[in-house]
């Protein structure tokens, strides 16, 4: 009998389909009995036995593929692949499927909430409401600010499509392939990384965590950033430095922040102490839609390996070449 | 040398023009020296000398316009007419005027970032990672759900037009004067406020306070949301009656509750101590250009009455009849 490992958590929470797909192709699969993500040491020990890794953002190593006897595939819930060592894998010859479609609406959905919750310091006043004091804050509204959205992939892409209905000022886009097509949207620009940091009022991030990436915003970048700017992150961990993050804000520079990634996870840092930074627990593709769609592909690529049948979600060539190339 | 007395605060914290604009003018003037919105008593004290008002949303009674023996406008910074006695302004001859058209932007975009932040959990989310708590919140997207609009106006229409690049899957609308005009969004319809209350996953007011809308959701109402259900009121206190929400909030009825206006501010009540309500501090209008351009307006409607010059922003014979038939 097949065994199927799921690590990421929660799963089939919502919607028990995935477990369903599993039982009926007759797959044994055992749920990530520590509830949280794994860590390396904790998934080598656990994988052993296993043929498919149903797998969340834990990191999937070298270490932890050789001692993976069995495995064949590891089929990923969501989009970031930063946590799979996609050389190694190759070298095994491990398949790895994801699901890169299904996270991106909730992800700009999270990412829109934050900038309007962050642009009139709802945050803020509410926290203080909570604690008795009233205090009137003056906000933005979208129209009166340049925005930069660094990353438009599907994510990036998708926020500016919701901001289109609050007719915004003006959009500043950069992406590694320069190929952003917005023509039909007068207020998008392309830019460069340095021009957003220091023209954007408010900055998103939306780019995959690679070599490129990893600390690519530290203190050097945020203080070149507006006295009064916002900056948000729902990409991956690392992509801002944390420390720089939380130095700056405790200068007093930057209007607001919201992060929902981290380095670590559970996250337990220093902004957890800085009242205008909004944090969340890695909720970006934790909308009931979007997360059953990933898990329910993750599972169906998961059933098709072990019942011979063709993968769909092979992570395309690209991903491995960015990883040939640095991180 | 003319008299005016400008209750609102904070007023031309953001934009100096409206000062500009009275001393140019030769007006005199007197902002709010109390810093908050004032209660009855003491604008009543404060007004006897002056010729108009560029007022808040404090309360401008038969009292105080009795004592108010030289006023001759009250130039309402804002579009909600529940605090002023329009009938015995009428019967003094006392003209009244307001800035309907300007708060509405900043209010609908506030609102829209309250649903997406509640839909999310976004809020208690934070406020937990604040306290070292690590939990990923499942949540629910636009496209998900079904949304009630109750009213109509600038601010709701606002609303539903901002909701649009979100390809919603319902928005149900609920108008006074059953005048919804949105022929070229399929997702919006026509409802009862029975049906919205019962069907919505998320409902959310627009409606001025008068006799009709005082109290309008109660106990009873509130009950019969589904029991997952938020509710959001940036329009104005006492539409919701606020013990009644604490009451089903805290019997664990409704999935969240955001709330922006009150029935007496600065707040101090109940809501306060109910981790999943995320309240804010009366501030749908206070982006800085919707709130300049408030004050902007309702300092050149003072002007203009004071240099002789016709009045362009009176409030209508129908706001006038709304309270001959009730408040």
């Amino acid at each position: 009998m097949p065994k199927a490992l799921i690590t990421t958590v929660p799963f089939a929470d919502k919607d028990s389909l995935p477990l369903h797909l599993l039982e009926k192709a007759g797959v044994e699969y055992l749920i990530n009995p520590i509830g949280r993500k794994l860590k390396e040491d904790e998934l080598a020990e656990m994988i052993s036995d296993f043929d498919v890794l149903i797998a969340g953002t834990e990191p999937i190593t070298e270490k932890v593929m050789e001692r993976a006897k069995n495995l064949k595939l590891i089929s990923r819930v969501g989009i970031g692949l930063d946590s799979v060592d996609l050389l190694t894998a190759e070298k095994l010859g491990i398949y790895v499927s994801y699901t890169p479609d299904a996270p991106a609406p909730a992800v700009a959905e999270l990412t829109i909430g934050m900038m309007l919750t962050l642009l009139r310091h709802v945050h803020v006043a509410s926290s203080q409401m909570h604690q008795g004091l009233w205090h009137r804050y003056f906000g933005r509204r979208i129209s009166e600010i340049t925005i930069g959205v660094i990353g438009a992939g599907r994510i990036g892409r998708g926020v500016i499509d919701r901001l289109s209905s609050f007719k915004p000022h003006k959009v500043l886009v950069n992406d590694i392939n320069n190929c952003c097509e917005f023509s039909s949207m007068s207020w998008v620009q392309s830019a460069t990384k340095e021009a957003i940091y220091s023209e954007a009022d408010l900055i998103s991030l939306h780019v995959p965590l690679t070599a490129q990436t990893k600390d690519m915003i530290r203190f050097e970048q945020l203080k070149t950033m507006k006295e009064d700017a916002i900056i948000i992150n729902t990409s991956r961990g690392g992509i801002i430095n944390e420390l720089d993050l939380a130095k700056v804000l405790n200068e007093g520079h930057l209007t607001a922040a919201a992060v929902d990634v981290f380095e670590k996870e559970p996250y337990d840092g220093g902004l957890a102490s800085i009242d205008r930074c909004l944090l969340t627990s890695h909720m970006g593709s934790m909308s009931v839609d979007c997360r059953t769609r990933m898990e329910i592909e993750a599972t169906e690529e998961a059933v098709r390996f072990l019942t011979g049948k063709p993968l769909q979600g092979l992570v395309p060539q690209e991903e491995y070449d960015v990883q040939r190339q640095g991180l």
